[in-house]
């Protein structure tokens, strides 16, 4: 295909090379006829196809609302994420899309960024594992998808102008890893580079981001297409690596194009380039186009349930109020049992093909076992309630055995252009809770939202789901749930906070002038509630399952390696409860004595594992290089500290079972250099050192008639904190001036 | 005397002057005989004077220990750290000393620097008061002083090559302005620069620091001198400002002087410059020499214990426990009761002229009225326990009706060139506070210590007194508080968190790689607590007295000022209580909205009064352009951003009782760019900016066909994020890119 792709754009004029960069409109790529070059078609995702006419955000195409990445993420399950993408990846090939614009993977820096729901996780190896999968399957089928937004995206609040200042390391081992092992390991058709400026540029034309990593380091070989309406300079942009401007602008910037390469300001070489990527999508686009494609959309509606069902996080079940019995009278209030909310506000608005809906299925499940009342609570729109709201509400729960409260955000909290001013749920939701406790101590709360909530009644409540938002099979997924018919297995994949002044990102958030720094650094997520010892309202790798897991053991395969082995680590885990569950087994590694700073400690492996009551089974993991690895600036790399590290095996994040330790050795040793500012107690480290650093010690004893007495103890202190162009003063001139730089000369000749 | 240091400079060869600027050793600076020009002595502070030979630190004459400065700072009191000042002055005198190293303005970032406990606060304002008190006292003796450690020192970890990496508001707003009030308004003769680096360069060579803020921006005529033994590239040096080296090197330096001027790398009107500055301050001090000067130590150590008294802090006095009855069975627990620990290790250790031990003032008290049991409880140099310890402490707990625990930290903890890892009392100290509590409940713990520790026996405590290192007075100011002979006055000048991971500096300590980089920003200590919505140990501002202040009310002497205007608030303090007493009233601001990141409050002014029982006083504050200002590093200048300030009264940072609002006027304008990445949102800030908005809004709505549809909102709310170049081609050419293009110039030419 490429000597093919090579000869049309030694045929393609300047000008149709230029206009191949941008769209033809919103959603497609220009075609150019006279050479057979056709236009492809791409739609919003990710959790769907999001297929419509312009930019009328209403009118889309019916298709398969799945769950959000937020609510997916909880699953923790690569297969059932494949299993989605392939789903999506088949809608797509029936309604003719290309390429959809998905996954998600920006980072949640903090829980107000409006479009976290499209987000995965806080950690950057559980979203990348998972993005990898989503792509996987929706690639599977013959369609594209863009990775997105490239990079450090991390808020909607002035998205377009906002400068994210973030240090190397950070980029490296929290942001840009989000994307790095999802396009490394499943080569996403095109990247699609974000609105925002990192460091000081915009992303759209942002040479290292585009070039250097994407493209070199990581050897991305498709497309880099801009956000839409991102691209500030199109021949900056070019230069820096985006291919593709969405949408076209009238033709605007391909003349800009076209000048620039006719002025010899930009060399027509990078053009080619860029042509011959894009080429080489449409083609394969072309290639995989399955026409009159249909698909089955009641199996993908149940698809979208068991989804559902397999993300939904059991946050507390006091007393096991859950699972509910089908009996008695149960109370149902707040208006999302009715009409949940079910996905978030934006480009990723669905119509879907059917809406599954909480109390139907509840009344589907208790027949007539048992007595539903029901009561809507708060208005949906605004979240508001009223005293006939209220009165109606605690009349349900008196009448009760159990209330089950259906709460969250309406749409307007989540949604793409606009972050949440507050992790607060509408006052009108948290007063019915209260009322309704007045009334009823066995309440159960089913959540609806989009990213973290702060839950100010979480001690008065019995049971807790958080739903997120489920997508279409919301309904049936949650009853089946309450109800036991199926066991709640999904584990939080970002922390809840107890209160929005906790987050990392407070302090630095949403910036200033257009800059947000991100000063908290590597400690995003638990990574920072971990260093800073704080309790959190529910911690990352957090969830509740109706059966019990035992963590019988760890083993290691070797307790030393060296950085380039893999490393084994099996863990034993029971099930030791009276019914089949699933349960999610989490491998933390951390480092106690380190050079750098570092976290804690960091997720780098996990499974999910299927367990028949009683059944005992062993999980296998493989750690590599990574795994132990941090991002060393001084070498521009990822360099592995000699040492101890211990292997966590985490129910969740703050529940630490079991560990093994090992040593890991470094092939490497980072280059060091020794000036006349060193100080003494640095010259310890290497056997050279060691060797001058005794001499200077006798030296300095000689010249202060050292005896053993404290102050002598003292000026050792001192001196050992001392830069090595202080000894000449310290010893009157007993040490000279050139018998440092000999010393020097020795260390950094090494 | 400038003329005739001129002169003396006209005739000095440029060996000579090249000599004057580094010392003849470690105290003293070159004479140079054929002009007359003398010696001059300086000595180690900053609360007493500590004249040694050479640097021997255990071998130096006698002289008044003040309490630390970690100490005094919680007295809050101007006149007593003058007082201080003056006495310390004179002692300067007594010995000859013309230049006293002191005082020490750092900022406390965290509370595990070695140092802290010569260093004043954590809020700048409270600092730099203070320090121009004690400056002011010193030096109406006739003797200099030495502020320091000029910039950003904060911790002892690696200082001699570490480098703080701080932004500039952070530097200007925190660290700097430490320095800055007392620079401009007590004129410290000296001004000390530090170890360490500053944003990438050595403070002793810090051009930025040392002229243009120092000697340009804030007018400083003394000489700067470096910390000893700081200095790296002498020349470098005396071009960046540092005036001083010390201690001497022989001679070293002063030939590269020589040579760099000689070879034209360094301009001789620079090293004249410098010459200068020391000539004046060496005639300065022998000018004002009172040979055969004395003091009265008596009433030096009088004033110690005085200060100590003003110092010590309540921290926890439940049920009333104290003041103490000289009655029944009172338990001495601690052998910090007989060996207290008063001051901190390094270059500050003072030899004290007398020493004031608690346990014989508690005697001395208590005579025949009560029985006093004494138990040593732990091993003063380790803070270790053991059983027998142990049990007797646990005897005299069983015997005694009330208990005082003497507890804090060994001198090891507070040290000069060493941090401490960790914030809590030695393993020992709280074992033997926990046995107590086991045989009585009545227990009031005394603390010495130079900085906060964390107190896990809180709760179960009634009382507690913060004495920090308190001086050789302390054991009569303990005493005499303990029994209500003296009314506690003092307050925390620093916060207590709970726990080490608490302190903002807890993820950016100690820095790595030798760069330290300060990203909690502006949110130090208090700042930073309440930003983060944190409970502390003890706030900032915090502390008891054994009568009752009611704040009655405040008052304004205009709700509307322009920023040249001084603001006069007036609060009404009552003593309802039945004994006189001192209460330290605090002024906070705080403004709700800001276009820049701000602390929630700052406090601005503070005044310690002195109440009869039943008085009532009006006291008076003045509020100037600085307490509205922030640095606006776009502008390089203090700026007050104009609308409505909170004008806070506080009994601490936490304890706020009354507040007013005022409405300041800006009067300057920050100069704002519009460029084609302006966002529409932001044109609606000026008249102009307005009038071209809705000229595009109408623009907007022609092109899409509005309707008052949702949709049509949520594409507004998507195109008030929208850049000005975006407009092209949302409005398919409707706004043209000359169109933008006259708009931007019209803007900017406003």
């Amino acid at each position: 295909m490429s000597d093919k792709i090579k000869e049309l754009i030694s045929k393609m004029t300047l000008e149709e090379k230029a206009s191949l960069c941008s769209g033809f409109d919103a959603w497609h790529t220009k075609a150019i006829e006279r050479l057979g070059i056709p236009s492809i078609m791409m739609t919003d995702g990710p959790h769907g196809v999001r297929k419509s006419n312009g930019f009328n955000l209403n009118e889309t195409v019916p298709s398969t609302c799945f769950p959000t990445a937020a609510c997916m993420a909880s699953s923790w399950d690569r297969n059932l994420l494949q299993e989605v993408g392939a789903a999506i990846g088949k809608e797509c090939q029936a309604e003719g899309v290309s390429i959809l614009l998905g996954p998600g993977v920006n980072i949640k820096r903090t829980p107000l960024c409006g479009r976290n729901f499209e987000y995965y996780s806080e950690d950057p190896l559980l979203s990348s594992e998972l993005a990898a999968s989503f792509i996987k399957g929706v690639q599977s089928q013959g369609v594209g998808t863009s990775i997105k937004h490239f990079a450090a995206n991390n808020q909607e609040y002035r998205r377009l102008v906002v400068d994210a200042r973030v240090d190397e390391r950070t980029l490296r081992e929290i942001y840009l890893a989000s994307f790095e092992k999802a396009i490394k390991e499943a080569k996403p058709w095109t990247v699609m580079a974000a609105y925002n400026k990192v460091n000081g540029e915009y992303c759209t034309q942002n040479e290292y981001l585009l070039t250097k990593i994407l493209k070199e380091e990581w050897g991305f070989e498709g497309v880099v297409v801009s956000d839409w309406g991102a691209v500030d300079d199109r021949v900056k942009a070019l230069e820096a690596g985006l291919d593709l401007q969405m949408p076209g602008n009238g033709g605007i910037d391909d003349k800009k194009i076209v000048e620039a390469v006719k002025s010899g300001k930009l060399s027509e070489e990078v053009l080619d380039r860029a042509v011959e990527r894009i080429l080489k999508i449409v083609f394969k686009a072309v290639e995989n186009k399955k026409e009159g494609f249909t698909y089955d959309k009641e199996a993908h509606h149940e698809l979208a349930i068991k989804v559902a069902r397999e993300s939904m996080v059991l946050l507390k079940n006091e007393d096991n109020i859950l699972p509910l019995k089908a009996q008695g009278t149960i109370g149902i209030i707040g208006g999302f049992a009715k009409q949940p909310q079910y996905q978030g506000g934006g480009s990723s608005h669905l119509n879907p093909t059917k809406l599954s809906i909480p109390l139907d299925e509840i009344l589907n499940i208790v027949g007539d076992k048992a007595k539903v009342l029901y009561a809507q609570g708060y208005d949906l729109q605004t979240g508001e309630t009223n005293v006939n709201y209220i009165s109606e509400a605690k009349e349900v729960a008196k009448k009760s055995d159990v209330v089950v409260i259906f709460a969250g955000l309406p749409e307007s909290f989540d949604s793409e252009g606009l972050d949440r001013q507050h992790l607060k749920l509408p006052d009108g939701h948290n007063i019915i809770i209260n009322e309704v406790l007045k009334e009823n101590s066995n309440v159960v709360v089913v959540l609806m939202n989009g990213s973290a909530v702060e839950m100010p009644w979480i001690d008065k409540v019995k049971g807790i789901f958080e739903c997120y938002l489920a997508g279409q099979g919301v309904g049936k997924a949650i009853a089946e749930l309450l109800f036991g018919i199926a066991n709640p297995c999904g584990k939080l994949a970002e922390t809840f906070p107890i209160k929005l002044s906790d987050n990392p990102a407070h302090l630095n958030y949403p910036g200033e002038k257009d800059r947000v720094e991100y000063r908290e650094g590597l400690f995003v997520g638990y990574r920072y509630y971990d260093k800073k010892e704080m309790d959190v309202l529910f911690p990352f790798g957090y969830g509740l399952s109706y059966t019990k897991f035992d963590y019988l053991d760890i083993r290691v395969d070797k307790k030393e390696l060296d950085e380039n082995q893999i490393l084994k680590v099996f863990v034993r885990v029971k099930n030791s409860g009276k019914i089949a569950g699933k349960e999610i087994v989490q491998i933390y590694v951390s480092k106690k004595e380190s050079n750098v700073m570092r976290p804690e400690k960091e997720l780098k492996a996990f499974k999910k594992v299927y367990l028949e009551p009683g059944e005992v089974k062993e999980i296998e993991f493989t750690l590599d290089k990574r795994a132990f690895a941090y991002y060393e600036v001084d070498v521009q790399d990822w360099y592995v500290e000699e040492g101890e590290y211990n292997i966590l095996v985490g129910k969740s994040s703050r529940d630490i079972v079991l560990s093994e330790k090992v040593y890991v050795k470094s092939l490497r040793k980072l280059p060091k250099t020794y000036t006349r500012n060193t100080i003494l107690y640095d010259l310890k480290d290497d056997p050279k050192g060691k060797e001058i650093y005794n001499e200077i010690v006798e030296m300095i004893k000689k010249s202060f008639n050292f005896s053993s007495s404290n102050a002598d103890d003292t000026i050792m202190m001192f001196l050992l904190q001392t830069p090595l162009r202080s000894l000449v003063s310290f010893t009157r001139g007993l040490i000279s001036g050139e018998k440092i730089e000999m010393w020097l000369r020795e260390l950094n000749k090494q």
